[in-house]
């Protein structure tokens, strides 16, 4: 079954304590698309300006990422310039040129209005709402925000979460939108909303799942070479709707495998600037990553035990 | 089999942004005795002065803990001065006065000599090392130590890292200790010293355990409510160690069972200042935890299923 990601294309400009790039391709949408399409086939909604390269549309369609989506519009591609301390986990924006993203209105191209699989990327909340207006009826729809929406927009994003399925933001974003400083309570303020799955990514410490009846928590891969974090997000968000999709699993056991795909293509994407890890990834490793977290987070169960007191 | 604890007993004084106590009862080797006494027999080594009450005396018989090593001094008992703000990973030390504990020199009761498991709290690695000599063939020691001591005496700590076969510390103190900014790459660098479990507790984001040829991933217990997180390492480290000493199972799947079992103690006792939470424990508490853990973290193994690329 096939995905639909609809938000940035950009080029990145990144500094951090081990190196620093210019220009390179970057946005969420390339980063969820990249993931998924080691596991489904994706189309894509985003637009690039007259600058955009030939190379990177060559990249995309070697993924067998379907581009009929992408606008090309006269200007500058959307650039963002940021920086990272020793402490990866968060960037300091230096940059953010909006250019043609700025007046982006997402068109859904007809072939892509039955996808079952919808991935609203952080873009405007009201643009976010006239997508799903747009596809027929998804089977699941994720969305992602961020703190400035939050801030600016907080009605529309409260209808947007109001029918979405699947909402993946991080911790501090948990904390900001139910205005609770615990996580745990702040979680199921926003799941009084009536949402069934909330998604807390908490960087180098992992995931967090909470439904209604449940939470799941898993860990990152624990990795010795952290090398620029953007796109960490957008790849877990892009190996975990990837899995659900070529599965169709989305029972809660299924959710929580897809979860741990996330995690694994968070992971790799994190080894090394802009998407040049997922480029050389294999799908064995993908597996083998897997086994790997399967493997660290295993204990048994409760032991039958007396307490001497 | 029983436990040997050498540590502080204290009392401490403490505001975080839900409350604020005065001189209640605290120290490493109570909450480490107080958790481990539900799993098993408590050998205490500390020292107090002669203002320290009868009733906290009394609580910790009441917990079976054997006080013959804990001596009485003319002077005060230690007490600690701290303060948490919302964010309730890192204590901020106002007071601290050593007083009866500046000049403790750890003797071990003839009685205690034979105990199977040691737990040496952050005290000087003299000291550590000290006790470790009066005691005979422990099955298993485990030691903690700080930020002082790794800055102060790193040459008699490695020593004493040298001896131990379990370290349990936290995530800065990995990082200062190795002189690595990544913790799986410090953690790496620590083990290659010849320890063979290294824990790192990582507050309210879990504990990972490494060891040669493992990693070890397990979440803190996601609470809605964190009252005071004084004591939580050292509690964490009685409920590690008291599983241990009741099964006398230290596999590697025996010893995260036993981190398990720290984590579900450490997560009560973050919910009430000082003991307050542990002195109204049930061990079917403790057990129901230690179910919730198992739930929260199980996912399935790696599905059959190939990638479209």
């Amino acid at each position: 079954m096939s995905i639909l990601v609809v938000g940035s294309v950009a080029f990145d400009s990144i500094e951090t304590p081990f190196g620093r790039v210019e220009n390179v391709l970057g946005g969420s949408a390339t980063y969820f698309s990249t993931a998924a399409s080691f596991f489904a086939d994706v189309n894509l909604v985003a637009v690039v300006g007259d600058d955009f390269p030939q190379q990177h549309l060559d990249f995309l369609r070697s993924r067998e990422i379907d581009l009929r989506g992408l606008t090309r519009s006269s200007g500058k591609t959307f650039h963002w310039k940021g920086k990272y301390g020793y402490d990866l986990n968060e960037a300091q924006t230096l940059e953010t040129h909006l250019n043609v993203f700025e007046t982006f209105k997402p068109q859904i191209p007809s072939a892509y209005a039955d996808s079952d699989y919808l991935f609203l990327a952080n873009i405007d909340p009201d643009l976010q709402m006239d997508v799903m207006r747009q596809v027929k009826s998804p089977k699941i729809i994720a969305s992602d925000t961020m703190n400035y929406w939050i801030s600016s927009k907080p009605d529309s994003l409260k209808k947007v979460i109001g029918e979405v399925d699947i909402l993946i933001i991080n911790d501090a974003e948990v904390r900001q939108l139910s205005q609770e400083p615990n996580l745990v309570k702040g979680a199921k303020k926003i799941l009084e909303t009536g949402l069934k799955n909330l998604i807390v990514k908490r960087g180098e410490y992992g995931v967090l799942m909470f439904t209604k009846t449940s939470i799941f928590a898993a860990p990152a891969y624990p990795l010795e070479e952290v090398f620029d974090p953007t796109g960490a997000g957008d790849t877990f968000a892009g190996g975990f709707m990837g899995y659900l999709a070529n599965t169709g699993d989305t029972s809660e056991a299924g959710i929580r495998q897809a979860i741990i795909f996330g995690s694994v293509m968070a992971s790799f994407n994190v080894e090394d600037f802009s998407l040049d890890r997922l480029k050389r990834l294999s799908y064995g490793e993908i597996e083998e990553r897997y086994r790997s977290l399967k493997a660290m987070t295993h204990f048994e169960g409760l032991p039958a035990m007396e307490s001497p007191l």
